[in-house]
């Protein structure tokens, strides 16, 4: 079965961008170009140029012609900004998807980031960040007990965790995040939609109260392709203070 | 033909470590027990232990026991550090192997970096960087012609082109860098050792100076298991300033 036509004409265009056929800040033929290009009617040309909208490949202001837009975004890691909240100043749309939110014993791992005791209860949540509905990072968040049992009352799939639990009265007092690269596994390759095996930009985060106790542990992985980190430095000194 | 007994006793060691089975901080067993183990008088079993102290997997103080090093290292993105100066910092040995160097026409990506015509000549440098003899960053540097043809002087294996550059009056005046991830090419995979494919922590970075002038574009290329990026955040604002 064929697809639609307009799904068709968003499909050709969304080829040529991801091809780089059509390159960032390019602009897009005109609405009645497509039209005579497709042999179709505005309806159709007009859906296509909204579907793209919506996945961020192109936008278009008030009168003006549709452009290519950047789709590759850049954190800034001299501030520490939640993902929500970074994703807004950049005029996207972030959503999430909750994939589990779990009560358990602490892994190796989160044990050690976490200083408790490996087998200790921890709350563990996976989640799936979107920007303006592209899958683009995969959040898996350890808190210890008495911290994380709050977000069981707490509408996951939206928003940022980190606002939520500061109105909750968390203190975050210091944050530390170590950025290295990964392999995707296979929960990372499916939900991101990204290849088993290819490289993933990595950001460790942990998170302790003013009495230096550790209540936060993450692991995000961000598709690359979409998402950098960056740094300016100006006049660097060359030495360290 | 056989491997002598101190390059199989280090080797046997070395897979402990690099297995999981002997983990960062453990204590090895002493000089007297390998030499048991192995049937082995002190020499060639003091030789293996030398061997993995150089390699970096091993460190032992004056009179104590030898225990398992951790062999990542963390670069904090809050300040510039070249990374010779970094790896001494850490008490590394930072070494270095230039594969090439050249004057070329600039590709559009580096003429893209470095704001001038594609075709226009630059310099281009691809050196292999060590830490304790141990591959663990591929360096690809393109300079403006001014300022890159100042590098047929230096002995480019070893030390920081951006401290040599500095004494020959260039100034760095704004840096900025830009972390992400990418699969491992085959140029990256043969020099660094590593899988085809597989992830690698990229720091691109461009330099200008007082006038705004780009004078430097670099690509280098991380092992993550050895090195990772962190930046620390005290009583975070939560805001942009």
């Amino acid at each position: 079965m064929l697809n639609s036509l307009h799904a068709r004409i968003a499909s050709a265009l969304r080829d040529q961008i991801v091809s780089g056929e059509l390159r960032v800040g390019d602009t897009l033929p005109s609405e009645a170009q497509l039209g005579v290009a497709w042999n179709a009617s505005r309806g159709p040309v007009r859906h296509a140029l909204a579907t793209l909208k919506t996945e961020g490949f192109v936008e278009s202001a008030q009168g003006r012609a549709t452009t290519v837009r950047s789709r590759q975004l850049t954190q800034r890691v001299d501030t520490f900004l939640p993902f929500s909240r970074w994703a807004k100043e950049f005029g996207r749309t972030p959503s999430g998807n909750t994939i589990e939110i779990s009560r358990r014993r602490a892994s190796t791992e989160a044990a050690q980031a976490l200083h408790i005791e490996r087998g200790e209860p921890v709350i563990e949540l996976v989640r799936l960040r979107l920007l303006d509905g592209v899958p683009t990072m995969l959040e898996h968040s350890t808190f210890i007990e008495r911290v994380g049992r709050q977000l069981f009352d707490f509408g996951l799939d939206d928003g940022s965790i980190t606002d939520f639990l500061r109105e909750r009265g968390v203190t975050y007092h210091a944050v530390i995040q170590v950025l290295d690269a990964v392999a995707a596994d296979a929960q990372d390759a499916s939900l991101l939609g990204v290849e088993l095996g290819g490289p993933l930009l990595r950001q460790r985060r942990t998170a302790s109260d003013v009495d230096g106790t550790i209540f936060e542990y993450s692991d995000d992985r961000y598709r690359p392709d979409l998402v950098t980190f960056s740094v300016a430095y100006l006049r660097p000194e060359f030495t360290r203070g």
